[in-house]
């Protein structure tokens, strides 16, 4: 029987056009985080089936790959259900497996932790143009800091890192708080219990549009009135600064002490030290969906294309999930595969990709010619040149076009005889 | 019920300290092997079970975590065995992955193809110290190229990136080729089919010594006629080039045509371009585990450390495995994590790690002067500088002592008054 070649339903082989361009980005969000004092960790792609459908995955937790048991502890006859043969999966995010990792080691980490994390995470969904089934995430977060210095730092960080992988590009950062999101529910007359699904159907409000969302509210049996409320009062704000401080007043008495000039604190530091060309708006209707959010929650989005390219936000109650003690938490999620999407589709070449020399050699030459080029040719490697030495093929032609199209762009052809 | 903080059995978190060590390792390794032409591939962590099944992974196949597979296609009620119920699992190496690669792009690929691959591996092995359930493992392969070149370019690219890892040490790559080994057997006298089950024993000369193998084959029921045959003859022949010459006369006839003269080519022109402190040894007890090797079989030892820090052979029949035609394929792989180890335990800093700056600005500074501390962090940080800005806590010593750890040296102190 001859085995399979494609790889299994919805992942991928990634040729080396693509790696150098993720690499290229790789690098680019690596040393940026770096220099704002982000340390690299990594958790273990196998995380414990506990943890993983413990509730704060959301929906992900519906598309986990399931580990099986092994030897003695898989009991196929006494298994009932699925869970019964399974103690582990592959993790869907870095965020469950980042609040073990600091419940773990906190005593050995500084306070607060700003942590790097990159790795791939593993998602069921179905298989579709530009999704996959493994796929690279890429995020910082800052663990013990209760104060919003650290959504600043975050914005900061990931803007800057944005712009340098795609400058000349403008970026627009959406931001919200939960806490402002649940006082205007509650505000409008929303019943308190049911906050978390309202949000559902006003996360819709890209796709659906207002008309949508109010639909969607009325038909899941809210009175016309809460709906109009809370509808009315998202748009009553302007999205800048002063927005922010006016939701504030509006709410006064429902919304958490200090939350509204908390954000626009934020939004006032971020506009006043960034260097990147990118823009602060206030959207009272941003939501994004993962449930375990618990206060500032934003989303980055890039001129000229849909979508959005980053998105984070405060969880302050995960890590106590872990240790009984809750640690403020807030973190921030680069969309890495949107973004290497978006570079190979526009033409993006890597900056110093070329220059890359392959030495071709004509077949039967003596070893010892083979050995002085193989020397020359060591020589211009520990000078930091790129040098493919490789027996040339009959056909000379396709062999260049196929180096070609891994970046090689000057040749050096060696014969038996020396051309005059 | 709270969540577990720990790892599942046998994988780990990886603390900043070290993460530092992992990087400046993969990226010295990474550099070098560009520089003679390999490029990045990657593939997906999950394999199809009938791959990982297809006997081509040797002991490796037993320690598999497999998947379960998922909705329709889980039948738990009319599942009889463990596979019923597993469709994929997770690589165990990346050389089968590879080679299914190769076979699903090879249209897309220049030939030869040279394979740079850096990823996670998962085996369900007993946990112990140094060895666990998720490792890197960090690949060459030259994919193609039937001549010894493809031997050649793998030895000093491997033998070049451990000398920049590990600058002064000098290394010993002792080298073998299976059809030596399978010739010696044949010579002695040894059945032909057993010849598998021969250097099985023989490859635990490191462990049981000469006496140890020997006792070993006459238990398996070999004469003693043909076991010290086999042993003497692995004695006679010296471990240089010459060696490998009087062994091709001693074989004449028995040992396919060419064979040695392939092998001592390899080291002499090996030992004439190099530049490395690195002794080429020919070693006909050299077996490796794996069972897919055809040809040349080589590992790389480092002066005052036990065991192989690199390992590697010719495997001409795997891919073929995938299409139905064998294409020649010669890898070498970087023992990622022994080296890790040895250079924590060695007490290795990073070059250049140092000089990592903390500004601590003090609790309650108006956020006037947070802002142009901010700023200038970002200047500092644009001249390619690492600067953390981080609130200053109560216990200020503890808090500078845990940054230390994570290699922070300059630290900078604001004050709400300034300090006279």
């Amino acid at each position: 029987m001859s085995l399979k070649k494609k790889p299994v339903t919805g992942m991928r082989d990634i040729l080396p056009a693509e790696m150098q361009i993720r690499d290229y980005i790789l690098n680019q969000i690596k040393d940026t985080y770096r220099s704002f004092g982000f340390s690299s960790i990594e958790t273990p792609c196998v995380e414990h089936i506990e943890n993983l459908l413990s509730k704060q995955g959301g929906d992900n937790e519906k598309l986990i790959f399931k580990i099986m048991k092994r030897g003695e502890k898989l009991n196929l006859e006494a298994a009932e259900t699925e869970n019964d043969l399974s103690d582990s999966g592959l993790r869907y995010d870095l965020t469950l497996p980042l609040s073990r990792y600091f419940a773990n080691n906190a005593a050995n980490l500084p306070s607060p932790f700003k942590a790097l994390q990159v790795g791939n995470v593993w998602r069921a969904d179905r298989p579709q143009k530009g999704r996959y089934r493994q796929f690279v995430q890429c995020d910082i977060d800052i663990l013990g800091d209760a104060t919003n210095q650290a959504e600043i730092e975050l914005i900061l960080a990931t803007t800057t890192a944005l712009s340098r992988i795609c400058p000349g590009r403008s970026f627009t950062v959406r931001i919200n708080d939960r806490r402002i999101l649940r006082a205007m529910a509650v505000y409008s007359g929303f019943p308190e219990e049911d906050v978390e699904k309202v949000f559902i159907t006003v996360d819709k409000m890209d796709k659906i549009g207002v008309d949508g969302v109010k639909a969607e509210l009325l038909d899941n049996g809210y009175g016309e009135g809460a709906v109009d409320k809370c509808l009315d009062l998202m748009e009553k704000a302007s999205d800048d600064v002063s927005g922010v401080r006016t939701m504030g007043e509006l709410l006064n008495g429902v919304l958490e002490e200090g939350a509204a000039e908390n954000l626009a604190q934020i939004m006032e530091t971020v506009n006043r030290v960034s260097d990147v060309d990118c823009r602060l708006v206030f959207d009272p209707t941003l939501v994004r969906g993962m449930g375990y959010y618990t206060g500032t929650i934003f989303e980055v989005s890039m001129e000229g294309f849909d979508g959005s390219v980053a998105g984070g936000g405060r969880y302050d109650r995960m890590i106590g999930k872990f240790t009984g003690i809750d640690t403020p938490a807030c973190g921030f999620s680069i969309g890495f595969e949107r973004i290497v999407l978006i570079l190979l589709d526009t033409g993006f070449t890597v900056p110093g990709g070329n220059g890359k020399e392959a030495w071709l050699f004509e077949k039967g030459m003596d070893n010892e010619r083979i050995c002085s080029i193989m020397k020359e040719a060591m020589e211009a490697r520990t000078q930091g040149r790129t040098v493919l030495v490789a027996q040339m093929n009959k056909n000379k032609k396709f062999q260049k076009e196929q180096l070609g199209k891994e970046g090689y762009q000057e040749f050096r052809e060696f014969y038996k005889e020396e051309l005059k």
